[in-house]
């Protein structure tokens, strides 16, 4: 099963001819998670062809408007698609009596119900589980409040050694328990360990989201291990001091923070107005972290290995 | 002079891979005036190397989303490119209770001043005025209260006969006075009546936009003569129902309202996503009126023949 971070918009606020205002879905099984909703979002997202019914939640990293100023125009498009399904949108609290009236004007005819789910942006907790995913928020350091988000699939079943489960007659009616860890017991009444009978489940994959911000160490244990990471790298080391100024990272301080957390692969994105060329920002990244990709808008990066 | 209207954005609510959402640019002298402020306005005035520091005027013909949803992110925008002249929008009332809290959460900091001016969209009224040029309010008939504006430039002065104002010796200090129609007294006070000096001022020009609108005779008389009108032309004939329902135009429609008020030339736009090819549009308006183009994103129309 394909689990993919699709990029819509990895520039920063200033709009360029290059690059969109940041958003980017992530798809595993049938169904699209949205992070971010800069400004154009929409429009991205059909020229994508992507589709709208399959997304049901939208992560809002912080309330800058280039993160979040397409969300009304992409409910309203959603409305008149004839959306039936629910909308879930998690968010800064501030973020519902921002929206609301904009959206209880706009939208009054909506054929269906967007709900508004608060979290602290402060605390690295929980805040949207599903079948397949579990959705944890990794506090930022950034001029407003800000966290990331880590998409974590959720552990798959176990594979059935079918020369195993043959040779002990195994019934099919079994087979889900198998694959849930239970042992299997003989007619008569032999247990055959569960080992004996399965091969282990493929590793979880682990994606982190981390725009913007400063370069922050305390996330580094909630991202340890990450099969991929997106990490913010608005500046080239040259403007240090204004990444410092306004809480964004260099590339060398996003690589930095791959190499200690041990990600398996870094994709730089939200790249600032300034650069026409980001092979500075990847050069400047790549030195202290060879697996580093520049986003771009469009791309579609695998997290892990496909599953069957 | 140079008068024109770049189109940034004709397509209907629901964003297509072939339109953006309404937005145009109107340039007359060294000024940049905007009507209706789409989702992704920005980024198309932008790539069209338009220069925001001309753009001191927005006009909002309603409050729709695809006609308004930009303003936020452009006026974010204008922010961080460091304006400081003051941005003036003019809307419906509305506008200020929607967008203020907005702008009050997102632009801060914002270095230049906002001003919205309300003005009543059911009266057909001077709205704005500059040095060169009036705007004049166009009540239409949408589903909300809407207004299309009528732009249009302050009569020029007349132009000096060299031959005539070198024959009777008229001293260059006189000249401003002769271009805004005063006589000249010769030394021997023989009265040379300004007609004799001058050939007459070139006609002041009109454009009209009309978005958006189900056909709607009223507005003959205000736009009556205009050089270029900018009719929405959302459906075609076969579609004429859907047209009543929902309070637009069809392309036949915009053509009989241009005929009707002896428009020279008539643009359509606000196409709905449903057409992939709008030649049938184009078609259907110019069995009715010829001079029937239509808009596309990117395109720049001459309003009347350029000044000296």
């Amino acid at each position: 099963m394909n689990f993919t971070v699709t990029i819509l918009g990895c520039g920063s606020a200033l709009p360029t001819k290059r690059h969109c205002m940041s958003s980017q879905v992530i798809s595993l099984r049938d169904k699209l998670y949205m992070v971010d909703c800069g400004e154009g979002t929409q429009l991205q997202f059909r020229a994508m062809k992507l589709n709208f019914r399959r997304l049901g939640h939208i992560f809002i990293s912080h309330l800058h408007g280039d993160h979040c100023f397409g969300l009304p125009g992409l409910i309203s498009t959603l409305g008149m698609l004839g959306r039936t399904s629910d909308l879930h949108i998690y968010a800064h609290p501030d973020a519902i009596a921002l929206f609301k009236p904009v959206l209880d004007y706009f939208c009054r005819e909506l054929p269906y119900k967007v709900f508004f789910h608060s979290f602290n942006p402060s605390l690295s907790e929980l805040i949207f589980e599903d079948k397949g995913l579990k959705v944890i928020s990794i506090p930022l350091k950034h001029r407003v409040p800000t966290a990331g988000f880590l998409f974590e699939e959720k552990q798959s079943d176990k594979h059935i050694n079918r020369e195993m489960t043959d040779f002990y007659k195994v019934p099919i009616a079994k087979m889900k328990e198998l694959k849930e860890g239970a042992d299997f017991v003989t007619e008569d009444e032999m247990v055959i360990p569960n080992c004996r009978l399965t091969y282990p489940a493929d590793p979880a994959r682990r994606y982190a989201y981390c725009s913007d911000t400063a370069y922050y160490e305390k996330i580094i244990p909630i991202i340890e291990g990450a099969d991929v990471l997106y990490h913010e790298a608005t500046f080239a080391e040259a403007d240090l001091k204004r990444a410092n100024e306004t809480f964004h990272s260099s590339a060398a301080q996003a690589a930095e923070i791959a190499r200690k957390a041990g990600v398996k692969q870094l994709i730089i994105g939200h790249f600032s107005a300034r650069y026409t060329d980001e092979d500075l920002l990847l050069s400047e990244a790549g030195k202290i972290f060879p697996n580093t990709v520049l986003a771009d808008e469009k791309k579609v990066f695998d997290i892990g290995r496909p599953r069957i």
